[in-house]
């Protein structure tokens, strides 16, 4: 970091600003822990009594970030131009402090407590719903998180030509719009249906039938540990736990929480789950969370794009690669007793980039993924307009995922139960998944270009080399520059659909014989 | 509860005061979230962030017991006389909140962050220096400690005639002193000391060498979970963990968590922990903490001493009874797959009632360890009154461990480091312990007079009956009566030695042959 973090040569107004903001960050990693609790350990019973440590929580949260003396520090820090320079590291601080504060104090702090305790209770009625397939008793919980997530949304307000979607959307990709989003998602569906279709009437499927082979959940747990540490993962500042949707909490310097989930008869889709939490935590520890900048937008992840980025990188671009397998396949073999001993990586790749489309999300294939994300994000959308009730939810998702993949849901459980953010009021969140995706796919081009025996690193499993670049280019600037400046930089080019389009030819085409 | 616990009937003053107090318990559950992970899942890196977070709580937590406001509301309710009458819930209620908030008040909130701060800090220094049994490294954050622990007792003043620890002891166990502990104590001492002295002579050891047989730790803690769940935990609104330093958090409603530890070769150590901190977690469960008095005294523990008469009985009363092992030793040998098949209830109950002095407080059997209790009470009262320098703490430890128990502390980890409390500033908690067993035997006595056949029921293991009166006579009452009271109430009497020494006679000496 340059000089100008250095806090003995910092102005007043400036620490002050930093420290009511360290407060606010601590508090938010407060919230964190209670959310990653309620995932993991949390008893049943003690669903209401969270519902009310989540709220006060938030609200405290809320209070801090939207201190008016905060407001007073933040003006003064943008009148000094020692420390106001926006190509400067305190400049580009300020910039994002002020942004943070304009919205959060666009948002009343009792609208906030109240989204925290409506989510939370209506994430405990989502968990009993999706058991037993009732999407009636989710809906009126639902209903009032979209009105919630309305309000919300109608006070931060509508920029001009915009819709209120994108106020949403706007917290978890910063800039982007909801006409923009699809503008990238309608040639790009286009494109993976031509190509879906081509791969199912040409191609001949890879053989899948071992992956199913039964491996006890302790080996495949002992098994993930093995293959997230040697990609980088600190265990020493993490943990690996197991949940029923899997999520990464990085929740405070030093504590970068994973979770998995396992079934015995599926090792694959719980080591996609694992290395998929593993890149957003090796994103996490990466972000320079306890140096000068702690607790400021400089240790913050820059968008939830290029966090999905990261994800998908480890667990796609990495973890579907011949290098990979030609690593793992002998590691897998050595902690699950040979069950794979007959299999060798010329069966196995295929297999791990098959084209297979099908009903949830976080189990479904590279090549169909994103259908999936532009499904959701347009019934989202919809929702928030008004154009698409609650009650029509269920209807209008099976319709789609009969349309555009081809497949009959055959209850809500696997149909529109399956994910947990609506429950949350994570509306505005999905497309950042497919960000995500693109972003991951251009990046993975350049690596592979300035780390040019990147593969003969993977077939030794070494992976540092890789960790570096992305903590070098990725990482380390927290929310300095926006996503799109991040990806240019990293890559010289604007965001591009070519580089997925090519990969996703370079891997799933072999898979299948084209 | 009565109808004035009604909140359509009560005045505003009241029942905005119980929603501002309300606000601080859920903080102050935050913070035992904070706590509780600390000690299971935490990852060694978090540190840091976890002493900041906890002190942030704190000090909020603190800001909201001592909020003004809340001074003014319980003044209100003090002049009302609807609501202030001493004998009813809501006077009994007043009456504690007047003592907490004059309490809290006396204590500035950044010695409250200070404390919370340098405790989790000393927490993680303490294991550490445990660990490697390095007094040095521990002794100036307990140096640190305890000048703020004082600092603490200041403020809060000591009252005519007494002295700077009994501001520390009213922490735990309200309007205890320390010189009438000492005069309860001194005597116990003696006659414990007598006691063990002619077991020692006179008696023949039991068998115990069966005690160390090999248990495999997951099917210790699958057993300890089944006697748990018939003692009557509901696991739907609690938990069982590991950890170091065994506790148990009750740290909100619907969510009371016990933690306990393994060691392969001790199951019969295991088994007394887990079923010590089920009786905490029982007193937890039993508390109204969901009803009208959610958040305020009437939904708290009464004492620590009341506490631990709980834990102590379900540990010892029931946990080391013949009737007890006649259902338990069938169910161990189910779960341990006959490991204990040869050895019968009368071999197992006396090596459940041995009398051997050692090194460890929570391994010691039941006549010894009032002594280790009295020991540390002894050293910490010398430590805050300045008699005892912290660097001289472990000779003055390994001293009175010689003098009392007569055995030889080899290393500090097994002498002055084995108890977390000091480095969390819990000075004037240890003598809690021994009041603890000195109710659970009073109790006991009025419970086998009241239920006369509790061994018949023990022996089927129902445990309901029991369970019931604690709730009827102990739990459901929270802060409305003193320790005191609530003794004399149960019991009919004042409490006294006399029925822990014939508890120990009746126990320990057939065991040995007397």
């Amino acid at each position: 970091m340059t000089a100008t973090a250095d806090a003995t040569i910092l102005p007043a107004h400036y620490t002050e600003m930093t420290s009511l903001l360290r407060e606010a960050s601590t508090l938010g990693s407060v919230g964190a822990l209670l959310g990653w609790d309620q995932e993991t350990y949390m008893p049943p019973g003690a669903g209401r009594a969270r519902a009310e440590q989540s709220s006060v929580i938030a609200r405290l949260t809320h209070e801090k970030r939207t201190d008016p003396r905060l407001g007073e520090l933040i003006r003064a820090c943008e009148e000094d131009p020692e420390i106001s320079d926006p190509s400067s590291e305190t400049g580009a601080n300020i910039r994002c402090i002020r942004r943070d504060f304009d919205k959060a104090t666009k948002v009343p702090g009792d609208l906030v407590a109240e989204l925290a305790r409506t989510g939370s209770e209506a994430q405990d009625l989502w968990k009993h719903a999706r058991e037993k397939s009732d999407f009636a008793a989710f809906a009126p919980a639902l209903t009032k998180m979209l009105d919630l997530t309305r309000r919300k949304a109608e006070c931060l307000g509508v920029t001009s030509g915009g819709e209120l979607y994108d106020a949403l959307l706007d917290e978890y990709e910063p800039d982007a719009r909801a006409s923009e989003i699809e503008a990238v998602f309608l040639p790009l569906r286009d494109r993976l249906s031509a190509f879906i279709a081509d791969i199912r009437e040409n191609g001949t499927p890879p053989r899948v039938d071992f992956t199913r082979r039964e491996v006890p959940v302790e080996k495949q747990h002992a098994f993930g540990r093995a293959v997230v540490s040697a990609l980088g993962f600190d265990f020493g500042a993490g943990r690996l736990d197991t949940t029923t949707h899997p999520f990464c909490s990085g929740m405070a310097a030093g504590d970068t929480r994973l979770t998995t989930r396992y079934a015995p008869d599926n090792f694959a889709d719980a080591l996609s789950s694992t290395m998929h939490e593993a890149g957003h935590g090796l994103y996490e520890q990466g972000l320079p969370k306890s140096g000068p900048f702690a607790g400021t937008p400089l240790a913050d992840d820059v968008s939830l794009g290029i966090h999905e980025s990261q994800s998908r990188m480890w667990e796609n671009s990495v973890g579907r690669s011949r290098a990979f397998w030609a690593w793992a396949l002998p590691l897998a073999n050595r902690h699950f007793g040979g069950v794979f001993d007959d299999i060798d990586v010329d069966t196995m790749v295929p297999a791990m980039n098959t084209c297979t489309p099908s009903l949830i999300r976080v189990e479904s294939d590279e090549p169909t993924y994103n259908l999936h994300v532009m499904i959701r994000f347009g019934l989202e959308r919809s929702m928030i307009k008004g154009e698409l009730a609650v009650a029509d939810l269920p209807g209008a998702w099976n319709e789609q995922y009969k349309r555009l993949l081809g497949v009959d849901v055959p209850d809500d459980r696997r149909g529109c139960l399956q994910d947990v953010h609506w429950s949350f009021g994570l509306i505005g969140y999905f497309p950042t998944y497919s960000l995500g995706n693109l972003y991951a796919a251009q990046l993975w081009e350049t690596i592979n270009e300035q780390i040019p025996d990147l593969d003969a690193r993977m077939e030794r499993g070494e992976f540092g080399a890789l960790l570096g670049w992305l903590r070098e280019n990725i990482h380390k600037h927290g929310r300095r520059y926006t996503a799109r400046e991040l990806c240019e930089r990293a890559t010289g080019k604007a965001l591009s659909a070519d580089p997925l389009m090519r990969h996703l030819e370079r891997r799933v085409r072999p898979a299948y014989g084209l």
